[in-house]
């Protein structure tokens, strides 16, 4: 039985967990959780996953949540996508979770998921130099490489890539990171590749 | 050789990796990293860690940054402090740089280290619902429990206490999280246990 990814489109953090499943090959199928209206918040989700959030993965009695440890529960799985340095590998995915996507996704609510009206200006702001220079950090770290770690693709770049995609405002120009920008390009032309609103149900559309 | 952990007093992150080394008898000792003067941002720092963030681990060809992983490391090599469900454990310690120390860290830095007139208090209030939410995520995963994960001590319990024992204020007030307040109480009870300013050098009065 296909393993099961609770998980909405707007998540580049179920992203993260959802695109190495399907470069893997692996047998999944998503469950759509409407965050936006709570129910990641909910007490029926909370019983599964008590930190309240997407993605989760289950299957038989595996259940795993945060996206970094559902990669590495499916690269162990299918011996695919580890990084022969392995700490490097790691390495980028924990300043993943911290600098690159845990900050964007925030920022990116705020942007453009809250009402006009509650978006709160000076938060955006202060987030925004912090998103930037995370960018700067991964631009600089892409200079000379097609990978983040080692020649081939692995975990770190399908976490590193989670929000970058997407084509909501929040500050990240491709142009303005043109290191980024070709390794996005390189990323989106591996086989299977897909767009995190083709990957995965829900999308703002489906709210407007 | 002893093992060289670059970090300062003030940082919670940095803390994870030294209280993990203390309490595993590993043959460390610390570098001091003046963070409040920039050395962290610095070209010469960032050619030891591109990312320009303490911790930084150095022991012979080995050169490690981000907490969670000098963490891993040093239980790797010590066989110590590895929770026996190890997806469980990794889940806390990647819930902890984005949830826990990684917002604790950020709000506590905008409240205390920042000039009065420079603190920007809209942040200050996001970050501080959002530091207030995870704790609460935190509190409830202790209910009923002695340490994070399993009946024992592990790095998941040493990443999620990383800013809780610091004296100076961003909203945590250790009366109001009961489970929370018995944990560190259990954490500080055992044998070579240090606060973060005996454990590493610097701390705010050195500026005063």
């Amino acid at each position: 039985m296909a393993a099961k990814l609770y998980c909405f489109g707007e998540s580049g953090n179920a992203y993260k967990a959802a695109l190495t499943m399907e470069l893997s090959g692996y047998d999944w199928e998503p469950v759509y959780i409407d965050f936006f209206n709570g129910e990641a918040r909910s007490q029926e989700y909370r019983e599964l996953n008590e930190m309240g959030e997407a993605p989760l993965f289950v299957e038989g009695d595996t259940k795993l949540s945060q996206s970094c440890v559902i990669q590495l529960h499916v690269a162990e799985q299918t011996g695919k996508f580890l990084a022969e340095d392995r700490n490097e590998m790691l390495r980028w995915m924990f300043w993943d979770g911290q600098k690159g996507s845990g900050q964007q996704g925030g920022l990116r609510f705020l942007m453009n998921f809250l009402p006009e009206a509650k978006r709160p200006q000076e938060a955006i702001k202060f987030l925004s130099g912090r998103v930037l220079a995370a960018l700067g950090t991964l631009e600089a770290h892409l200079e000379g490489r097609d990978w983040m770690v080692g020649a081939a693709p692995s975990l770190a770049d399908f976490a590193c890539c989670g929000y970058l995609y997407y084509p909501e405002p929040f500050g990240f120009a491709r142009k303005d990171f043109p290191n980024i920008d070709r390794w996005l390009d390189r990323i989106a032309a591996l086989p299977g590749w897909k767009h995190p609103y083709e990957l995965m149900p829900g999308n703002p559309s489906d709210r407007a």
